[in-house]
């Protein structure tokens, strides 16, 4: 190992060993420059190409994506030691070439129309950012580096993504089908290393798109406005979901589940309050007791039981840290509760806690584990009061007897996507040809909607062209 | 005068007479901190009024502002030393509430459908961001003090206004107009202050529309990115005008005199650089240094003559500056090129300048005044390049013989607004039923468009309301 190597070169922990089994190199700040700036010179083609054009090339990409299905999907089962969710990964990133294709085209058409001055018409271009940047997290490394770049290169914008260095291992297999349609490499790649190759990225580029903590959202927030290039942040979250009296018990207690422990409950939209309606309380909180019960985790086999390993080391101790606390304060662990270490990696079981109240870390900080607080609540106005009292905005879910019920709720939360009488839909409607767009409330994010049919306008700028069809110049607004 | 006077009061100069003839009593940061937790209170029942109720309430305040529009005119001809512009300004604003009433409704309207999921109904809600904080200049103080405000209180929004403290009497007999109308008077109001009071006034509101300076700009952006609220600024131009040898000159000549003089060039969107085609540039340069010629100051009656004084006693000095380098850079001054001072107020007159070039500050910073430096291109494809030579990117202009060809290289401008054709269209467009939507690019801006119908959606949030009305939770996505 040369003395270059060893200060580029990153160690990277196996989630279901715990030993530091892989490296990357990360890349130069120079050499990411460059980097930057090719794909700066090459996007210009790549916008004349237009809309069709560019959805031909993600066709052939998609092509090789599904070759090489196997392949990505081994590689982010190792980075995040799960299987089951790293189907979804892999199976959803080409649902959504096709499904943002879809919708591309009819998004980015130019409008031309009269205006109200009559001698001028208008027409309304769509000009991409030139070059996007991408910084995406750990918890969904394979698509979440892709949720915003699919879209962005529709929209004609270059665009390069540094991955998390925790979960690395599915960039060199997924460069490997980016150079196998060599106009998509032209203009977008991925590159390697750690927060500094991310800040130092910003200096780079047009707009940023940012999924993670909030602490590192706020400086990524800060470093795109002192270049004045747009941020789009989706941050951390504190989901609250509310169960009323009406609601049907059997199906709540389902959806929270899921909505809860999906990915270890390493999700931003991960539920991870929940208030239930007084009368209904003991009831609730068994049941879903119950049900938590059943659900395993998945060791030692990974293709066996739903809940894979914490794939980041320091979430392990928020965790246990946010269990530790509830329960010092007075909360009772109906089951799980507890981080265990088997064959070196870290695990913990959905973990149900009663007798929370707001005093406590794991009603006010994000936990991002498969942890379930349940409080009750006496009325309606209450429980929206409470659902409301977090700095976080990300999303939420009601569950009432009837969906106008619920909807009556879920327009006094505070979040931007709200599902009723279920949990977790928000991330089905991505490039689909449905208006359910939403935008990240309080600390939760800031910038457009990354969901329904609008999310691609995020990386257009919006130019008017203004023609004057008369004879004369407008200047008589002045000289006369 | 007591102490607590003397340390919150601020002197303000009369622009055309250079005398501190008028003081203002700044608030208090303790007394800024409750009137945007009052406004805050009150924005629950303005949001719960509904869009028509808001529109009857702005239709009041609209009678009530032209029964005022001496007192306002009164007011703001003497903070900006003209009466032209000044009576544009007031008359704008009753305008700008018929223009944006007649789009709320259908903006603002909440979307139901089907979803790509069988199962599942979207409905995209408009939430309004609580408190929206307005910093407005110096340059159009009465009519960018209400530019965002009116959308902003259409969609649901309180409002609370920090206008410069350069130009700070139309302030009073503004809010006098505010309290006739008591409904509104509970959700907008302005305060009156210095820097420190807009720095202040990001730590009570949930987004920040800034009009000014680039650098204040970017102060203003960082410190909203610390606290995740978006910030939509409009800050610098440095707009050019492109003209083709196949322009009508007379045209070209006259729109670009307009674009360029009008408010003295205190505008943001003022044409500051000038690409003539090689071939004609001898014929341009001295029509428009003919038309030039017949522009005067108004003064000493501000009612006779065209252009008003320089408002702000800085902005003189870096005009006079941006003059200077360039003649020592070896630039001609063809007519105008002088700051003079009369009656105490400075003044400059329409300036031509021919010779010019990149390495002179005059075609690089913002010059904010009535100066038009002129350059000659040979081709197309140079002028392009030198219009895009620059930090900013808010509007500009392109003067072509057919609008084709026009559209063609406007096309081809990064910069939000192109007027074809003619001058400074762009402004037009507010709150009406046109599409003339723009996002200002590079450093003159961020956030969404503040022209054509969509802009009061940049006061909304958008939520997704997903109700699943099968019998059962989409839990399957996980469990089966």
């Amino acid at each position: 190992m040369t003395a270059l190597q060893s200060e580029n070169t990153l160690s990277v922990r196996n989630p279901r060993t715990g030993e530091k089994d892989f490296t990357i190199e990360a890349i130069t700040e120079q050499k990411l420059a460059e980097v930057c700036t090719n794909i700066r010179k090459e996007q210009v083609a790549w916008n004349e190409l237009g809309v069709d054009g560019r959805i031909k090339v993600l066709e052939q990409w998609k092509q090789v994506l599904i070759e090489n299905r196997e392949a990505l999907l081994d590689a982010v089962s190792i980075d995040t030691g799960r299987r089951r969710e790293s189907t979804r990964e892999v199976d959803n990133i080409v649902k959504w070439i096709t499904k943002w294709s879809l919708v591309a085209e009819q998004q980015l058409a130019p409008l031309t129309t009269d205006t109200s001055l009559p001698t001028v018409k208008s027409t309304t271009d769509y000009s991409p950012y030139p070059v996007i940047g991408i910084i995406s997290p750990w918890n969904f490394p394979l698509s979440l580096s892709l949720m915003d770049a699919i879209p962005a290169l529709l929209a004609g914008c270059a665009v390069v993504v540094k991955p998390s260095e925790v979960t690395p291992r599915f960039i060199e297999p997924m460069l490997a089908t980016i150079q196998q349609v060599p106009e998509l490499a032209k203009v977008f790649t991925y590159v390697v290393g750690a927060g500094n190759i991310g800040a130092a990225m910003i200096q780079h580029i047009d707009m940023v798109c940012f999924t993670g903590s909030t602490a590192t959202g706020r400086k990524v927030g800060i470093a795109a406005a002192e270049k004045f290039i747009p941020a789009f942040l989706e941050l951390g979250g504190k989901d609250p979901a509310i169960v009323t009296e009406t609601a049907d018990l059997e199906r709540a207690t389902s959806a929270i589940l899921v909505g809860s422990v999906l990915g270890a409950g390493h999700q931003c939209y991960s539920i991870e309050r929940i208030y239930v309606a007084e009368s209904i309380y003991p009831q609730f909180v068994e049941m879903l007791t119950e049900k938590a019960k059943q659900i395993n985790v998945n060791y030692p086999e990974i293709d066996k039981g739903e809940v894979g390993p914490l794939i980041f080391e320091k979430q392990a101790d928020i965790i246990a840290d946010h269990i530790a606390d509830a329960k010092e304060k007075g909360a009772t662990v109906q089951t799980g509760g507890k981080i265990q270490k088997l064959g070196g990696g870290l695990w913990c079981k959905p973990t149900v806690i009663s007798d929370v109240d707001h005093s406590m870390k794991i009603m006010n900080d994000e936990t991002f584990g498969p942890v379930m607080p349940i409080m009750p609540f006496k009325t309606i106005e209450e429980a929206i009061e409470l659902a409301n009292e977090s700095p976080y905005g990300l999303s939420g879910a009601v569950f009432a007897g009837t969906n106008e019920e619920g909807l009556a709720i879920a327009r006094k939360l505070d979040a931007g996507g709200i599902s009723i009488n279920d949990s977790g839909l928000a991330p089905f409607f991505i490039g689909d040809r449905d208006v359910a767009e939403k935008n990240a409330f309080k600390s939760s994010g800031l910038g457009g909607s990354r969901l329904g049919t609008d999310s691609i306008k995020r990386f257009v700028r919006k130019k008017a062209l203004l023609c004057n069809h008369s004879n004369e110049a407008s200047a008589w607004w002045y000289t006369k």
